[in-house]
């Protein structure tokens, strides 16, 4: 459980002085293979630094020019006001940044850079884990080999992966997978070790195996143990191993590891200023539901690219229909069973979050505060990174969601 | 022990086939903590992808233009004969490729490539393992702080670093260490998992440690544990703990960890073409012995820079006066006793091996096959990547230091 008396100030890694001295001193250290990475205070330290803890692949960028984002800093940002959600108290976007353990975030409008804070040890060139923002990538690859013609999304997961046709994802649809519509025995409870999310996790390598452990030891054994629990397509639950599955299906059609074809697909294309870390389990296999390490401004460019149809770093870097399928959002009516609080109205679409309010805003969302916000009638796209004690949205988004719409308003005020 | 049945084509990782297949079927894996990394054959495939076998930092290029290199390759290099120094059969340049287990290879003349070639599974943007040509690195970086006399080499290594004082390095000079003339009870037997190496590579997590192991858990608790072993600047003796004990030395004097270091003192002044991946203890401190993977270019960027007496990307790289000491060369008496048989007349100095000849050739030189080569008489730099079953240096130095002298002889020819 976090620790409730550390806040962000007094759990900053500078504050706790973690990793300073050469060789940092005993009581300042991290270390591999002890869960430091995975464990709020010191995951505080770890997110910046994954490639620090466990293996991992790099996506490249390639050797071309850099897709230059114009700067213009505004100072009237820090003092926007809106109401958190949850106990309705006034707070400033600044004000916010600790109350959310916020490590770096920038707002784009209309492409160019207002606004842009490193906090703690993180740095514009320091990559952080983006979790579960890695699905919105990955989802959106899966929807440009559909757009292709190369993936049928009525297609059964049995058929693209014959590994998994007894499995509960076998009679599951490629469409199902990508708006985790399954219906699977998996659960997704961040804080029980032993729920589907903490077994694949282990599987991973993602956090330490207990001694005598008996589990699979790498994702692809994992994945064909999850059972069908109900009928698929009803109703949206939110899985992270829907995106194993789909990172799988990905790289399967194009004969690449996943962490190639991003590199290929989107961070050559978008112009990415550096390589990213993507985590890899014991077999050399990218981590699809979340182990994805950009720096902020290369997520800021992806969102832009989503916000610009398509459009980024001076050509058509994404097809314009694989935007528009996101744009154009999922189905509220399988959503609202899930129950989200604060995102009344909302679906989720080819792994991204379609968000609440008129303005078609749409967000990849990752565990402790990881998140691109697009919202395309604002002209606003915000990357975010956090590392919060607590895993789950729920969590933070009452005091960020509303934040961010505040900056929309903002900005569209002049 | 090597198996002696595999040469260079049947060891090739693409033969092999290793990690090919979405995920590689269970016979064609390698994975984490089996030291499938260090071990003939899988370290063929291993060398070039440590970063996805172990945790490692990065050493960032920066966001600057890369150091351009013109290309104007021959093709009349592969015909290039020599006699092998050790049964005297005359092989060619291209045929010693295989004898060797090269991985990659280029060589510039006068600045320009004229000739590249990556094998197996090694390509232009594959970063690979450095082992001990990361010392040059490192001994360079030291040079540059005593050049700017902020280190002096008759400092003893105990007033640089107290947690040493009382260990076998306490009344050791800098100098000492940098030129490795140290006596220390520390075995460099790299086939003797009980040697000074072996231990040590234990406390780095480079290779697995037995289970109930007790030793060193990073490599800071390990070096003060050496004892001196006779007296200290009498003769050569290659042992890669002076090089830790040097990195450290240079970390602290920088206030910053060996990857920051080079990262600003050597990979953006050099415009490096690619970040490089430096492997690194349980405690994030970077193996400075023998952790550095750079990609090929970016090894003959740094040799080409030595060549040109520090001037390299438009400008005077590193200083004139590092270079120089270097060039200058060690004492040859001081590295007779230690008795390579194919390094006569040779020396050792601020890391770097002074070769044979009359050319004033020098080299950096790492296990299994890595090398940067200068020859300045003959303008050429030669930078290589190796695999090769065997460890030292010895078992392949008779099939590749005449070939590059025969190259170095074919290129003044014209």
């Amino acid at each position: 459980m976090p620790d409730k008396i550390l806040d962000a100030h007094t759990s900053d890694p500078t504050v706790m002085g973690w990793m300073e001295g050469l060789p940092p001193p005993p009581d300042k250290r991290l270390a591999w293979g002890r869960a430091d990475h995975m464990r709020f205070p010191t995951h505080r330290y770890a997110y910046s630094h994954m490639r620090e803890f466990l293996p991992t692949a790099r996506v490249s960028r390639g050797q071309g020019a850099v897709w230059d984002l114009p700067v213009a800093l505004r100072d009237d940002l820090d003092a926007v006001r809106f109401n958190a959600m949850d106990d309705g108290r006034e707070l400033t976007w600044e004000q916010a940044l600790s109350v959310n353990f916020t490590d770096a975030v920038l707002v784009l409008h209309r492409g160019t850079i207002v606004y842009e804070r490193y906090l703690g040890v993180t740095r514009r060139d320091t990559p952080h884990i983006a979790f579960s923002v890695t699905k919105s990538f990955v989802g959106t690859l899966a929807e440009m080999l559909v757009q292709e013609g190369r993936l049928d999304p009525a297609a059964p997961v049995g058929d693209l992966i014959p590994e998994l046709a007894r499995s509960g994802f076998g009679d599951a649809t490629l469409a199902q997978v990508m708006d985790m519509t399954t219906a699977l025995d998996f659960s997704e409870e961040y804080t029980d070790p032993s729920s589907g999310i903490g077994a694949m996790s282990n599987a991973l390598g993602l956090t330490p195996r207990a001694p005598g452990y008996a589990g699979a030891t790498d994702v692809y054994a994992f994945l064909p143990t999850i059972r069908k629990n109900g009928e698929h397509g009803e109703r949206f639950t939110y899985r992270t191993c829907n995106t194993e599955v789909l990172g799988w299906i990905v790289a399967r059609t194009e004969g690449k590891r996943i962490d190639r074809v991003l590199a290929e697909r989107i961070w050559t294309p978008l112009g990415m200023e550096q390589d990213a870390d993507f985590l890899i389990d014991s077999t050399g296999m990218p981590f699809a539901g979340g182990g994805l390490n950009p720096v902020l401004r290369d997520m800021a460019r992806f969102g832009e690219a989503m916000r610009c149809d398509g459009h980024g770093n001076g050509g058509q870097a994404i097809a314009r229909e694989v935007v528009a399928t996101v744009k154009a959002g999922g189905s509220a009516a399988e959503f609202a069973p899930a129950g989200y609080q604060w995102l009344p109205g909302g679906s989720y679409k080819h792994q991204w979050w379609i968000m609440p309010g008129n303005h078609g805003a749409f967000s990849a969302r990752g565990i402790h505060g990881q998140a691109i916000y697009v919202d395309p009638v604002a002209e606003l796209v915000i990357a975010r990174f956090g590392s919060h004690p607590v895993a789950a949205n729920s969590a933070f988004d009452p005091t960020s969601l509303p934040a961010y719409r505040a900056i929309a308003e903002h900005l569209m005020r002049g």
